[in-house]
């Protein structure tokens, strides 16, 4: 079959981020990459473009550039897709560009940095008709879908409750460090990272799985954040009260001071008849509790999961999978739509998810600076 | 050894706390039950005396008659100390007629109905320097005290973020079940709950862990509470946001319509250096996570622990040791303060637990009606 | 209910087993402790015996004297059974007498020092129709008691493998001390402890833990042991092969130099459809895993395990109950059969698991003075 | 940098563990796929290559038609390194002919079918100075390398006994199937799968992970295997006891009847200091237990891990990396022996490893044959 042709924007030298995205380009075997705007600094990117092997006529030192380089090849020839890996703020303009010209985008997350913005990229996703996808990672897990896919079949009853963790510990060593680097570190400075740093970077992974994995939408939201030291301007630190409709409660809890913790998400569900648990650092294991039966545990590939879960796993059961192959789902989710195949629902995260995600940072923001009040997502 | 003279109030045939009770004080050895009054329905009383092998002379209709009896006895042999496990709403009469009569006292928790008796039995128990236990039962796992211990050094640095969490899912079976038990709960009843379920029957546990591990006190709080169906008339689920001195922030958690869980009760107390992390159902296990060491997990009887852990468990390691020996620690300190030997601070909880409690249940209860507001603990 | 009449011999002061014993007869409730032999030094017995609150006059100097003193005494009033928790070597004489007396036992393991002296047991025990019971404490856990039944219904279908271990480090600390205590430990003494340590005190429990659960009698063996330091005489770690009918196999390891291990005793049975895990370090959760279903983990206190379980923890869910009241559950075992009730078949070792242990110990030490050949059991 | 030129014999259409190469290939970067023989079916091979975006010129029919075509191309262009996949019978007789013409060499476990054949290879890989790599995946996890050089560092003292097992399950669907599909089951089939099943296709893993990690080599073995049933000829499970130098003695355990099972490996080794463990299916936890400090948890990504672990995972902590990663790792370290760069001792295993473990195999069907005798490795 032949590969999806592959560009990126940002991701050079050093770029931890893009570096995962063309992992997961190539485990997942669709794509290849063959061009890009690999970096600011021109020189730089052609020097990245050499390591990688990437033809340097296609290393661009724009995006207009790369627009009309690309457009003026044959179509056959041409860039499907275009990875953005920029810092957050430049994701709306370079997005919007590429949509316009009908190239097919996958975005890191935050989409944007307002919700205005995500908007407008959906209205242009829908118009030109592109595939956008959002890589909001862990939705890639096996288990992930297998829990939405279980809660999908009502296995858990009315949903009763909803408690979401992401606890990391990270910036300690920077804000109590003897050199404060905390000048240096963009997610702290809001110019760079937007309203939000703990909620804007990981509290709202925590918000699209539980949107993700019970189709529930947030209508309200009541937040309490902490920057911790005076210093700071951005949260690093805070538990968000969620409403749902029917007089369902829920609550997020995230903080980049967690001492210790690593990468710590975690996300339950509780119903009136079961509920499910799932931990991201031990990804291939979720836990459905009942009353009247014992816990049970599902692992990635066997028969009994649903088909979702299936095709998001390779290896036979017991050999563990990690967060690579994730990425690698949801690139491969990416394919088949930009290919035209039929995929699951919920196979890559969209622009939509985008918009969500924005009205959650924003909401967040507006609650705490209202004096933790109510507001309406 | 002369054993403590123990009297119980409550208690009788059929009540699951009161058999705990006998149980702890049997475990520690340090007492021997010998009177009470084990039911409102004095020939049940005597029926559950003769069961157990108590003279049926100290085997009393009443308060009033169980502290007229007593009195009449020789000092020498008169019971010292009286167990209240009766419903809650009844704690503050008995306790007041006791204390004033100069008897010890353990009682189970929540200690009262309201702030103001709390209060009133706290300046009782100064007036008549009596002793006053309440059973905070998790406070009695060694490695609750090892991490109140480890924080006291200060290994933590300093403390950024608190969270706690209790999850019980049994309500479920009866708020959904065929034939509606509701009428039949006491705890769902507020004449003999009192104003909460979930918060004072749970979330106190996790507002005392915090304060019993920490040393430190919330100074206010903002409470969502869910009722979860219309017919019940108190909480069944809710979330705390709590504020501490400093800036310091924290969570409780607490919900008994949690479907599947079982007691799941658990503190996590992030630092600025390391964290602590434990879980009831797994009592025997303190983590203590830091960003640059190996996460480190602490169990009961090794000479690495502080004194106060270790005195809190008597098997070698890792015979594990569970809820019944907790609670046969705190009887086990309450004999020594009886004693007047010496003994660890916070070898029991006291009433001054009891009015901390009481406030956070009326905390909880004001917030939730006041529409999610700070209200000062 | 009138309790049962306990003595004990053995299990004075600083005796770290005779303590676990008093323990487990008060949290069970069924016995009260009225004399015994309880030192060497008769002296010590008398302090020991005060301490405790027993009448002098049933202290007694020697097993003559006890048997003499308490048959001399009204039938109604007189010891009804007694433990045994003296030295290894003395337990067949102590028991014979008091069988042979009519006075019921409970003695802790191994219960002789050959099978012979075993089997002699076993005989007087079915003339003089007396209750032996043999603490193989790890018996009376919630979850092992399970493990029995789900075999005895068939679930696992045909058993096709059986492997247990017992892993300890306390060793590693004596023998490469600076100080060596060898001579002092007698574990590591024959004339004490018998024909073997590690298998002997610790490779038994692991032996008997399989005869409990499945049923199946191991029928030859092939022992490999090591000594692991030339100046020892008796083995410290070793594994062993075990054939039982039908062509089925298992393996015991066990080690008292497993560096940093507690009491890692832990038992897994495999069958053709399914398979049971369980720990001694968390022995509430029972792991059934199956190829075509989730992994299922039982706990106690649920109405979907069975009866025997079910009798033996008295806490709601998720309360963890620990190796006391394991200890107790065989208590209360004994005191059934004592006083004539039904009890489960299993609910407390007996002279049989006695015969059965001793017959390992033997098996396993000939098999590797032979240069590990294969013995019958 | 340029991509080592990659050939493949085998792993065509439907070969699981041919694709599982490619994945690792594709994950380090440091290859780019060439050519091969990919079927034993040349149209089926051609199809694949297709598929794969191969040029058909490299496409060949044949070991034979595969080093003509190769050698006639300029140095430059030719492939440098093939990776064998092909049933395990086939392996030698392709290795040979590929080491004789200087191509590099990536080998399936087990690497023959006997030790006279891997031996063979062992002299010609000398002589002909080719890298050769043995994929024993798990030694890839960087727990698993920090293990091994903890160990080296002395971090345990003396070591005093290992315990290794592979236990899976999903042989019991087969044998107990209700359509026998032994016959179409390669590994049971000796002229396919060599002397042995169970300890062939796993035990060797566990077998290997012990030397991988201690440094240490068995010197003798005593095996016991099992076919569970009369009409299968290979072993499906048994039990190795192990003596290495010193009175050190350890057990490998395996099956493949052990329902419910997945792919449960692990490995511990006890020393007179402190131990290690470690489990395949959680493979990001490395534990070390001592007598004298809690337990601590290594996991990847930490400056406190040896250098070797930290260049064998790539995400920050608490990013699951998973098997394929593991085998990327191992491709990595094979590129950089091709290329002539420095690598960590153990960066891959090589042909001294598939000695080892024919040695092994051929060791244990011995000393099962002979009635369960030593037998000298």
């Amino acid at each position: 079959m032949n590969k999806i042709k592959l560009g990126m924007i940002g991701g050079g030298t050093g770029a931890f981020i893009g570096d995962a995205h063309r992992r997961a380009s190539r485990i997942c075997n669709d794509y290849e990459l063959l061009g890009g705007v690999f970096d600011v600094d021109y020189e730089k990117g052609k020097e990245f473009a050499k390591l990688e092997g990437i033809d340097l006529n296609r290393c661009y030192a724009s995006i207009d550039e790369f627009i009309g380089g690309e457009l003026a090849l044959p179509e056959k020839d041409r860039i499907q897709v275009v990875t953005i890996v920029t810092p957050n703020y430049l994701h709306y303009e370079f997005a919007k560009k590429l949509i316009k010209n009908k190239f097919n985008v996958i975005c890191e997350k935050p989409v944007t940095t307002s919700v205005e913005e995500a908007e407008d990229l959906n209205r242009l996703v829908e118009e030109y008709k592109v595939v956008f996808c959002l890589t909001h990672t862990y939705t890639g897990y096996p288990m992930v879908r297998q829990m939405r896919e279980l809660i999908k079949q009502g296995i858990l009853g009315k949903i009763q409750r909803i408690d979401a963790q992401y606890y990391q510990g990270w910036i300690n060593s920077i804000i109590h460090g003897k050199d404060s680097r905390i000048t240096g570190v963009w997610r702290l400075e809001p110019k760079y990272a937007g309203a939000s740093s703990c909620m804007g970077d990981i509290g709202i992974h925590a918000f699209n799985l539980i949107e993700y994995t019970t189709g529930l939408k947030v209508e309200k939201l009541l937040a309490d954040l902490n920057n911790v030291k005076k210093d700071i301007v951005l949260d690093l630190d805070g538990t968000v009260l969620l409403r749902f409709k029917e007089n369902l409660r829920g609550v997020i809890r995230a903080s980049q001071v967690a001492g210790g913790e690593e990468n710590n998400l975690s996300i339950a569900v509780y119903g009136s008849n079961a509920s499910l648990k799932w931990e991201q650092e031990n990804p291939n294991y979720l836990y459905l509790l009942s009353d009247d039966k014992p816990i049970q545990i599902y692992k990635p590939a066997h028969a009994f999961n649903s088909g979702f879960a299936e095709i998001s796993h390779v290896m036979p059961s017991g050999h563990p999978e990690g967060i690579y192959e994730a990425y690698g789902n949801i690139y491969k989710g990416t394919a088949k739509a930009i290919r035209g195949e039929e995929y699951f629902d919920g196979e890559f995260p969209t622009i939509s998810d985008g918009v969500r995600g924005m009205k959650f940072i924003e909401g967040v923001v507006k609650s705490n600076k209202e004096g933790n009040t109510w507001v309406d997502l």
